[in-house]
């Protein structure tokens, strides 16, 4: 059945079991706006919007993926902003031609992700469009004194990546170019498509940062490390230096990466790791936490004077991260 | 100058001066994500997205009014709540030759609606699309007590609607037959053309309802009477008798919708009023003081038992709001 038949009301009727349900939410979904009681601390609070052929395409994501990617892109904002999710928003524009079991594994998808860790659709809008867009706003909450700033990295930070950087681009490559890839065993490309399809945000990280450190800078590395490092840099007022052999790329990732795995690992994107730059001490104390906990991570570089970003020989950190409005 | 030669980032440092600096603001735009302090109550959030073509159309909406209205129509579903906004997210989804002075247009008229009602930005996200789209999320708070819900009309109650209806209809039928309605002199032109460019949200309304009464329900008019009448009796569990001749319709809407004048106040939409369904005395009070402080109103009806929306000669009100998902 496709969503013209059902209409815009017989829709939100279906879709009303993804709201959420809890004794914090005053008024869920289905009214002019959704009323909830945050916990303690300051409210945290970002937006993002996907377009079908810019952000997600029919041929390499599914609906239940392009609902969890457009969730966890939102909640690795949060984290890397150290905060803890309560509540989601999401708009859909979609075709009229779209069909209803499309929207609900997308709202499937998208409650897949975001529901376990404490975030609960809180509203939604659902209208027509030419393509289908998406626009995610996540809400969270942050002790004031535990935010995790872009401008609070200081010369002598170590540079912490979590986990790998790369897996995503390569499962980008394995799913538009599936016969490039087909001699690759069935794990290698399955674990680089699972690393595209549903990234995990790193919500468990923050605690483990401020049980380390008083200060500590962070951004998620959704539009590439380069890009994030760059950012981070801009508004700490320093510059860095990269170890690219440090970067952090796991056996699958460089596998099907080959000679692309260090351009990948910079310049990607879609990893939705944190970058979090801390004092040495701590930060290798928390790449063993890191590890011990299984999302593993690695210091990749440090912050140092200036504002040149350059890796261990002095050049400049090429790969710039995804820039929108670049001409094709 | 277009977008694509500024890029995303010279485009982001350009709007940076629409963002909200305050005390509460701990994080502006900018980082991964706010961090706000708001006030006492419960957060109230929700959001909506347009789209070019489907809401708005440079044949009659200029970029500053796509923004004005933009932010009018959430945070009329703030007030709809009964809610005091703090604070508004926009995603902006633009095309590469979109001009940086139409993006800029767009911020400033987002901000003039919404900065002077306290609802400062916190934060944008803009990315390339193939074609212009809004996502805004509006959010306030509200004392527990305090929230007016469409689930609370009961049988007896008054129907009250704040200011008067069609203007935008009509308004939007000047902007796209101008030959038709030149006839009618300047001032009746502009008066509609303004009720559709530069809705005002009834934040004000709310604290007049309570003051007046324990109990009252609510949803805004964007979609049309019609469809906000049938919602707050479906969600209230009654019906509803409306009187027709009673409808707010002020002197420039009549003169240019002529005939249509009942259609188009029932069903002509995106007059962001209020639909507010109280006690029969507290609603005669609340027209009175809306009169008092300019805006305006009347009662146009009386819930009922059952489940029938009606007029007073027993005819079902048609009319129905606007339905996203129907075909042309």
């Amino acid at each position: 059945m496709d969503i013209a038949e059902l209409g815009e009301r017989g829709l939100i009727a279906r879709l009303g079991r993804f709201f959420g349900h809890a004794p914090h939410i005053l008024v869920p979904g289905g009214d002019d706006a959704a009323v909830v009681v945050p916990g303690s601390g300051a409210l945290v609070a970002t937006t993002d919007l996907l377009f079908e052929e810019v952000h997600f395409s029919d041929r390499t994501t599914g609906p239940f993926d392009v609902g969890w990617r457009s969730a966890a892109a939102n909640l690795s904002d949060l984290a890397a902003m150290g905060a803890t999710p309560f509540g989601m928003l999401v708009g859909l524009g979609l075709t009229s031609s779209t069909s209803v079991e499309w929207v609900e594994a997308f709202y499937a998808g998208f409650t897949a992700c975001s529901a376990p860790v404490g975030a609960l659709l809180l509203g939604g809008d659902t209208c027509r469009a030419k393509s289908r867009t998406v626009a995610v706003t996540a809400l969270g909450t942050v002790e004031a004194g535990r935010i995790l700033r872009r401008n609070a990295a200081r010369p002598g930070d170590a540079l912490v990546v979590t986990g790998h950087l790369g897996a995503s681009r390569a499962g980008l490559a394995v799913l538009l170019e599936a016969q490039r890839y087909a001699h690759l065993g069935a794990p290698v490309r399955e674990a680089v498509v699972a690393a595209h399809r549903r990234p995990r945000p790193r919500l468990e990280v923050p605690p483990l940062v401020f049980a380390l450190s008083e200060r500590a800078a962070a951004m998620d590395t959704s539009d590439g490390l380069t890009d994030a490092i760059a950012q981070v840099c801009a508004q700490s007022g320093c510059g860095a230096v990269v170890d690219l052999a440090a970067l952090p790329i796991d056996a699958a990732t460089a596998q099907v990466a080959a000679k692309q795995a260090t351009a990948w690992a910079l310049g990607g994107g879609e990893d939705y790791e944190l970058l979090i730059a801390l004092e040495p001490d701590a930060a290798t104390q928390l790449v063993q936490r890191l590890a011990a906990i299984g999302i593993g991570g690695a210091i990749v570089g440090q912050a140092v004077a200036g504002d040149q970003v350059v890796d261990t020989e002095d050049r400049p950190l090429e790969a710039p991260g995804f820039e929108h409005f670049n001409r094709p």
